[in-house]
């Protein structure tokens, strides 16, 4: 049996393995620095479908293709799933035809993390033996749904993050693999009261900075014991923020941290102001990216916390603040 | 460690428990035949609040209140969470303040199943000493997000549904209870073609079929072996159908079947054509009526297996057919 700690961090008796990962992108995520990290574009972000939420779909099929073929099987016992549509559409019509268990999630941006920590249970349980965790965002369906129309050309201010038009399927199992999900921790919600929905970077810190503390706490652990802290997606921003909480709060520096919203994109070259956000953020930078560069031996143990904004367009439009979340996991080589 | 079986169903070694569960409704909930089994309703559905979707988020507030005072905690470890709003927010804003490791979901009006089933993982594992699971829905939020505005009266077909106002949550732990889950089963999205969002309970019911089979192989039972076997939320149409659906393809009849769509409302006193549905509709019916039900001893082996209509407006507007999923669990005194 598990342990269970007093900050949420659960110890996994047989920690399960992350196989092999696949992610797809857009035209704008094959100009940036993880190009060569994807394993496929789509120049025109429609991946051959007629609406932005088909292509999304077919994102996600598409990742999931890859990463079960890098892993060398057919298929898994349970995906877990999610993406920011509107009743998660995106995931359910991806895995439709799947036949598998599936497992459906919404935790905004933490959905992968979310995915991850979830599938690690299953593993740990005995419950599965392979599963895969599928997540997506597509900047054309984002922008529409949640802003404005996309002919409007509608004007971002400085601490906005660009939805990353990107699908990320990260393949786990029981028995052998890159690395290891040694503890998990599903967050609880933060909200410090900010409103700007043009300003998540600041919302999820505070959720960050949780998840990740109680992490250090439960397992006597500090920065220092890690070689990477990896958030999803914080951007600039965000990343900037965390590192401020935890020198205030704990006197502690984050000198091994990076955020999947500060990869994606280049800051000069590629005008996105604070950074990458969505779903598929994290989730492409970790299927292929993190989990390659833990294989080719850069980093041994890592905190990967994943942080979401749980606000809709209508409750910004009521006045609410945004709750935020974030769900981290040790993964140790 | 558990037993994981060819059609997707898992063995709980260490099966938890059932503790109590807490309802709350609207007037028409009030009127209908489960008016006993309600803590609390709002004669207006607004619950103190300036909003349809405030008004969500204080029920589930109000029915994990009841739940714990019911079940003699305070605090549980994990809330399992969903609903129908967009992104979720009901949920998210409801249990902002728990300061609670928080697992949000999205299966639809499926969203209380899966949550039992990940709740029931979760416990079996050690990972938890007690769950909440807290899903709801409100007709007014709902029927202004996937239809029509509330004021413009649009009429609806015999096939439809009414989408219950009501918040549902229950408490499950590891030592004693009601009723122990012995099994779970986590759904395949199943797509036959049905396009008409209006019906959705012929979308849902080839769902139900698949996963409550899937559980009568993997545990060599059937119907007979059960006293009760609920589905939520088929509505009356959807059930006829599920029950066509297992005489054809298996030879089955199934006797002690019940419907949570079919429960909530008076067929002939309250004009809600094909019965209720919506994510709170099962959560409502399931945390005390059924619970109780058991606790009386009037069924001691049950199936409980919630539908859900993975759709979204988009989707239909697309020209989309209905993916449903259904997650389903084996329970016993």
């Amino acid at each position: 049996l598990n342990t269970h700690y007093e900050n949420g961090t659960i110890k996994l008796e047989n920690p399960p393995y992350f196989i092999a990962g696949g992610a797809v992108g857009g035209k704008k995520e094959s100009e940036g620095p993880l190009c060569d990290w994807l394993d496929e574009f789509s120049e025109d972000g429609r991946f051959e479908q007629d609406t932005w939420e088909k292509a999304e779909s077919e994102m996600q099929k598409h990742a999931l293709y890859y990463a079960l073929n890098r892993a060398g099987i057919d298929k898994v016992d349970f995906i877990f799933s999610g993406d920011l549509l509107n009743q998660c559409t995106a995931s359910a019509f991806a895995h439709r035809e799947s036949n598998t268990s599936y497992v459906g999630l919404y935790g905004a941006c933490s959905t992968f993390a979310e995915g991850l920590c979830l599938s690690s249970l299953f593993l740990n349980s005995g419950s599965a033996e392979y599963t895969a965790t599928s997540v997506s965002s597509h900047f054309c369906s984002a922008e529409r749904q949640y802003r404005y129309p996309l002919n409007y050309g509608g004007q971002r201010p400085p601490t906005a993050q660009w939805t990353v038009t990107g699908a990320g399927t990260t393949i786990m199992g029981c028995n052998s693999g890159i690395a290891r999900v040694t503890h998990i921790n599903f967050g609880k919600i933060v909200d410090m009261g900010i409103k700007d929905a043009n300003n998540m970077g600041a919302a999820m810190a505070p959720a960050a900075f949780d998840t990740i503390n109680a992490i250090f706490k439960d397992t006597d652990t500090n920065p220092a014991d890690y070689d990477l802290i990896v958030t999803g997606d914080l951007g600039f921003l965000g990343k900037k923020l965390l590192c401020e909480i935890f020198k205030k709060e704990e006197g502690f520096e984050l000198p091994n941290i990076i955020d999947c919203g500060e990869e994606m994109f280049s800051k000069s070259a590629q005008d996105v102001h604070s950074g990458a956000s969505g779903a598929g953020c994290s989730a492409t930078v970790f299927s292929r990216f993190i989990l390659e560069q833990i294989k080719a031996g850069r980093w041994k143990k890592i905190i990967f916390a994943g942080t979401g904004a749980l606000l809709s367009p209508l409750s910004t439009q009521q006045g609410e603040s945004i709750p935020s979340i974030c769900h981290g996991m040790v993964i140790e080589v």
